[in-house]
């Protein structure tokens, strides 16, 4: 086994935000590519009680599948994972629309394993904006739900929020926020991509960044190779210092054109927000599976090891911990 | 202190059923009456949304007034409750109508603090049929949710069910199950008062029973005293013996009339299916911070301490754990 090989298969690899089809073969893949624990998306345009179908279904696959993957509710349940050779499974939300009207489901998600939430989609919800349209900011309901998240211990998330909510957010919340999912403007022009100054302003109180690999946000699209993904973690490592950055890759594995169409209206149906046109993730990661690949090549890339446990998964815990107060 | 009084502050004491209007000054009579933990009831026609608002507002509850009650979820958290001198509360349904038609919805409930729940209240659901209308039996869906409230540690409650249904759920259950609030028929004819021989086959099959001093149900109606609920009480443990017996008053303090009519009538609404008329609770044990008469007028009963402790609570701690998988 090579050395990259083997320190990836010693460390905590967490992956901050996958949103693939959710069955046996994925998870397969989780194990192949020594997926500690990932954030996954159960909820993007869904209401309440649509949401909480998503998460019966994923008890489903918990009980189906307990030979792959288990729940994370907490750091501890990492380190089991990692014990047990399983991949443990962070329920994650895009959107905070399933919380509806009701600061009260906050805690109800919380209790049933919602440990991050993003608090907008692309577009306006009740709390904020999205980064596909203009962005008002934080609404006066949106600064009880930050309160709240807080208070229960939920990560507020910013990858898909407008500029100036996220900046409210930042400020409001006593806990530290991500950017789960995020690629510098400084590489590639894009809506979704964040300016220096903002990957500053976030680090700068305490917040965390993990990077996404997704194609048409890197600079050479889906030409792209894991080289393209590396130059974009060193590029905001450079200017946040490497212990505030992990990893988010934005795995869409599995799923059809359907669920992108789906994704990229608003409301899941309504008007037309953006489009990804083909997706082929960076030559050397593009399933799961290849996950050990990313310890490489940032080794290759001449980082010690000791950068690289951190990016890769260290961060990541560290941050949760924190806002899951333990 | 009295002997009795002593006893009482001594043990622990479970009431099976109480389903008050859920605010500081009954909490501050629960502990007044030395109740160590409560089934209360925050669902009876409401769906799967409106009994989370339900459930929002008593984590609001727990919040607000955590000096004098505790969720309890284990029965550690029982012994928890005593210790801290807090009345516990376990969430309870009266009617499964909640689920609607998803059986994943069961276990949703059980991670948010539901540990038992009746399988149809007065009237036909998705499950099964309540003892105010012709009663065809357990339904397939039901079969499932039996076996899922098995599985996943909530206890079958059939107080307000009709008898077939009982019948077929006691014999479908691997756990035990429950009468948690009833009185027995041989005292008064009534639809929600159990025969002799359905005492004895729920008993039989290692099934649990509390008993309820619900006025409209005893023979002496509101004027009956605490004497006729220790009759009622003695009844049943002369026919099943002292080991499946404890409480459960069905206290309704609190509420006005409107709720009554809300209870009264299927789905709250639709056609009347009884008249409770006036409620007064037994002498001697009008409201919940008369608790401590009860175990007094068991004792001068002529019981020994040791059946006043089990029927008292001890009995109600047992069969949960057991269906709790503890």
């Amino acid at each position: 086994m090579s050395d990259a090989a083997q320190l990836h298969q010693q460390s905590i690899i967490i992956d901050g935000l996958i949103i693939a089809r959710w069955d046996r073969a994925l998870f397969e893949d989780m194990a192949k590519g020594g997926l500690t624990t990932a954030n996954c998306t159960v909820s993007v345009w869904e209401g309440f009680q649509a949401t909480m179908n998503n998460i019966v279904e994923f008890n489903g696959l918990f009980h189906e599948h307990h030979d792959l993957i288990r729940p994370v509710r907490c750091t501890e349940d990492i380190y089991r994972a990692k014990e047990e050779g399983k991949t443990g499974i962070i329920l994650g939300f895009q959107n905070v629309h399933a919380f509806e009207d009701q600061i009260g489901y906050v805690e109800i998600f919380k209790k049933l394993g919602v440990g991050i939430a993003q608090m907008a989609y692309n577009t306006q919800n009740l709390v904020g904006t999205g980064c596909y349209e203009r962005d008002g900011g934080l609404s006066g309901f949106g600064h009880e739900v930050v309160a709240e998240m807080n208070r229960v211990g939920m990560m507020c998330d910013l990858s898909h929020v407008g500029a100036t909510t996220s900046q409210e957010v930042i400020l409001a919340s006593k806990k530290p926020v991500c950017y789960s999912h995020c690629l510098p403007l400084g590489l590639k022009e894009h809506p979704r991509n964040k300016s220096d100054d903002e990957l500053r302003f976030i680090a700068d109180h305490g917040g965390f960044i993990g990077v996404t690999m997704f194609a048409p946000f890197l600079k050479n699209g889906i030409n792209s190779t894991i080289e393209d993904y590396v130059e974009a973690i060193d590029y905001i490592v450079n200017i946040v210092g490497e212990d505030c950055v992990g990893i988010g890759t934005d795995f869409t594995q599995g799923h059809d054109q359907a669920f992108f169409e789906w994704l990229t209206h608003d409301k899941g149906y309504a008007r037309r927000l953006t489009r990804f046109g083909e997706i082929i993730n960076p030559k050397g990661i593009r399933t799961v599976g290849e996950f050990p690949n990313l310890t490489e090549a940032l080794l290759d890339h001449g980082w010690p090891e000791s950068r690289v446990k951190k990016i890769m998964g260290d961060n990541w815990v560290r941050v949760l911990k924190e806002v899951w107060d333990e």
